[in-house]
């Protein structure tokens, strides 16, 4: 299946995609309307919940709901080595990809931290990390969609074939909808020594924003490697040249196979009708190529935190996304997005629980 | 005890308010460090939970340990009424902060949806409220710490007499101290018809800032009753001229029952080295007033959002706190204040759960 004769052929074979591209609507206004209304008549000054507010209309009209059920969480870790790193670009060696894989595993980094703080459960996928995992079984919590051990170097060719970028996302796909089953809040999450260079370049093709403007210190390159990843980035896209019109060329030309995996899980939640909390630069860089499959998925969308990653604004402005929290995070992982999902809970519960005017017998404002 | 003969005197007998003050040093410096000691060693880029890590050291600080305490929550809303409603200043009756009082006891309000998603209990404070709370007994959740029916019209005269002011920073202390033996995180909340215009009149007092600039629309006042409440603030500070070396006149003056309930609360919570979540224009006109009795108390202190009001950035620079949240939130009870408890949680399970990279095996970045 990896090497298809005909193109057009093979992708043609691949429904799950476009079968999930297909089942993707906006947000159901109608609802949004009533939860609205609700929120007008609860016993505080108008909309005095601000930003919880949105959300709480939000939530409703992802979930065609007004008691959206957001108790059972989530967070997908998706993991993968990029070739890039031969660049040069980053002070980790590319083992740490593997060796944070089994630190996640074993509950002990920042996402498992924040992931009880939410009492979401932590789903970590083995998308293409460089390393054995002969002794992590799936009873181990691994998620095994291996592509290969890491992507081609994308300073000298693509990344990875158009077959593999579509097997990346459906890959995410249908762990979204294995996963439907047992919940009903997402998180997305990324580890990748060196996936802050091709999220780079991927917002720098969608944006249109040259290379220094999307570029950061990533993982706290000095001022050398910085410029040094600038001019690496800069020959990502003239190597590549990608196709902002088709969000797959761009995956498989400057992308990565954690990012193709968010990308599908995005998909697959949206086509679930389901809120996906959005984390950092990496899943923002995720977001914007299943943006440009499905543009209707953005509503499924929540962006949870504004990364110190200069070129996360510029991702979170294409998709007209304003960050919940802006924390100084740019750790990756799914903390971010793990940590908003409160926020959430918050949101339902203002919707839900908190009494009108009328019921609590509370006088209104004069007019 | 209400009316002294010699004022002097009268102040000397009380002393829990001085004893308290006596009892608030800042936070310890050198456990401080042992937490940014462990926080370097990681599993993480450097510091990459930015403004988390930054709170962990601060709770460490504040508890003077490693493995801070922060499972027992508590958001205290202190409630009163003002006369200053007199002068057109709102929109809503006074009779709403009474009916507020039972929606809170009743589980109706914001702050009951909110604290429910952290796990926290709502303890309500009837510091002078209008109102009849005769069928309300102590079983029904209200503490009565009663004031008076309402502070007098600032616009005119004082809120207070000197004597009610220190009481009513004592009743915060004593309720502090109370729950200190059940609850080892606190949150302020208010609820106070007319509230933000002494709120206003404190901050232009301890800031300087003219009272344009730090008068905002509270529930939602339009340009005409803005205008007039910006002349009022104008008015009850030229009425009564604060001393604003000394916090007790600066209450006394322009304040309000609940704030200084708020203040007595901060103080007291500092005083047994715990933390306390500062909620946002209301709360944190009473975090200046226990800022300006026993400056050390800042350090005990977690600003929990910034608040549409405009006064209140001038205030929490006052006191060199950046909030955590930024939601458009404009509602007071505690409501950003309990939001923001699971980012303390976070911090405390990053700095006692993540392992270090020679825990966890993880190579360290090349130098």
């Amino acid at each position: 299946m990896r090497v298809a004769a005909n193109t057009q052929e093979w992708e043609d074979s691949l429904t799950l995609l476009n079968d999930t591209r297909d089942r993707i609507v906006g947000q159901d206004g109608s609802i949004r309307d009533k939860a609205k209304e609700r929120l007008d008549q609860l016993t505080m000054p108008y909309w005095a919940l601000g930003r919880l507010m949105d959300l709480a209309v939000d939530l409703a009209g992802i979930t065609r709901s007004l008691h959206p059920q957001v108790d059972k969480r989530v967070v997908v870790v998706m993991a993968g080595d990029h070739g890039v790193v031969q660049e040069g670009v980053t002070q980790y060696p590319q083992e740490v990809t593997c060796q944070m894989v089994l630190n996640f595993l074993r509950g002990g980094a920042g996402i498992n931290a924040i992931a009880k703080v939410s009492d979401a459960q932590v789903v970590v996928v083995n998308m293409g990390v460089t390393g054995d995992f002969s002794e992590t079984d799936e009873g181990g919590g691994l998620i095994s969609r291996f592509m290969g051990p890491a992507t081609g170097n994308i300073a000298v060719g693509p990344a990875m074939s158009r077959e593999d970028a579509i097997r990346s996302i459906e890959a995410g796909i249908d762990i979204a909808t294995q996963l439907g089953s047992s919940f009903n809040l997402f998180a997305t999450g990324d580890m990748g020594i060196g996936n802050t260079t091709p999220s780079s370049a991927i917002v720098a093709a969608f944006t249109g924003a040259p290379p220094e403007q999307v570029t950061g210190r990533g993982t706290g390159i000095d001022e050398e490697t910085f410029k040094h990843k600038i001019s690496i980035v800069e020959k990502v896209l003239s190597t590549n040249n990608p196709d902002t019109t088709d969000g797959i060329d761009v995956l498989a030309k400057v992308g990565g196979f954690e990012i193709g995996g968010i990308a599908g899980l995005i998909l697959g939640v949206a086509a679930m009708r389901k809120p996906v909390l959005i984390d950092g630069f990496i899943s923002t860089a995720g977001a914007l190529i299943a943006h440009s499959i499905a543009p209707s998925c953005a509503d499924y969308m929540i962006a949870s935190h504004q990364s110190v990653e200069q070129g996360h604004r510029l991702a979170l402005n294409h998709l007209n996304k304003r960050p919940l929290l802006d924390l100084d995070l740019r750790l990756g992982e799914g903390t971010g997005a793990a940590l908003a999902m409160p926020l959430v809970e918050a949101a339902v519960r203002i919707l839900t629980e908190v009494a009108t005017f009328d019921e609590a017998s509370v006088s209104r404002a004069d007019k």
